[in-house]
């Protein structure tokens, strides 16, 4: 169960709508998920996804967070060593960056550090990290000029349950290709 | 005219609401800011609050854009010479950090270089700024952690007009003390 959790819900609701819904009861028994699986059949699908989006992703922060301390491996080792396959956008020593597999945007790409090296989430950075955010955030620009969004986009950094951070190894997402809003969420 | 197209609308709404509805129209051109004023008294201010902010944002970030190219100087260097005052939450010889005039979260913090360097935005990034980069992200987690943050903010940059970019001189904004929502805007 504890791995499981370290699985962002968006990954888990992705491979789910999927399968049959008996199949998705099975597989993802978070009560969230299925409130938000069965009602897309009920809703408006915009209304649905605006309002699932925030709720299901706070809900998978939280209990992400529960399991943060341990500092275990998460599905992104996995997508770094290629076992899951992922949308490469740009890599090199340092840095992937790999589409998200529930966008926000037209584009939406996720740039992580290929060793973790304690990052678990900004806030555990330390003065030794600072080179490796600065190449992060250099990779964000990269990653946009390479997905033809580089004259509008934003980059996010979610740290803790109350910014919807739903995997515990840093990442920066990169969102463009349409009018983003304000407040950022 | 151009000057004053540099200085982002919160900015200018935030003094303008402390004066007459007479002298708000005569500092406050921009026909979205008036139409915000005006409305403040016909809706339930929370819905207008939320409307205006992004509505505000975009077009003040439209404006914005129109005069980014001349490289001129930003309302962000009165702030570093002091001549305009802010809240200085921190403060190293490269990065400053104070409280956006019209917080968008209980805490928001907005994290720059003292010296743009080019970095009108973090699209015009190149590789001997990674270090600049890294210091302004490694000074984000110190805000938080200075703040009282450190279990949850959001990390944002918008780059370019439908990100909502309003000020030409690159930076970070921290925000927390509340649940932030799924999509970032």
């Amino acid at each position: 169960m504890a791995a499981a959790l370290k699985v962002p819900l968006s990954i888990i609701r992705h491979r789910c709508v999927r399968r049959s819904s008996a199949t998705v009861r099975t597989i993802c028994s978070l009560s969230t998920f299925t409130f938000q699986a069965s009602s897309l059949y009920l809703r408006p699908q915009r209304y649905v996804r605006h309002i699932s989006a925030s709720v299901n992703e706070e809900a998978s922060a939280r209990l992400a967070a529960d399991s943060a301390e341990s500092g275990g491996p998460t599905i992104f080792d996995k997508i770094i060593s290629k076992e899951i396959p992922s949308s490469i956008v740009y890599e090199d020593d340092k840095v992937l960056a790999f589409r998200d597999i529930n966008p926000q945007a037209p584009v939406h790409v996720l740039v992580i550090p290929k060793v973790r090296d304690g990052l678990t989430q900004l806030g555990k950075a330390q003065t030794r990290h600072a080179e490796i955010l600065g190449q992060l955030l250099y990779a964000s620009k990269v990653v946009a000029d390479k997905e033809g969004i580089a004259d509008g986009y934003r980059v996010v950094i979610n740290n803790g349950p109350s910014a919807c951070q739903s995997v515990y190894h840093l990442h920066l997402h990169v969102l463009g290709g349409r009018q983003m809003k304000w407040p950022p969420g």
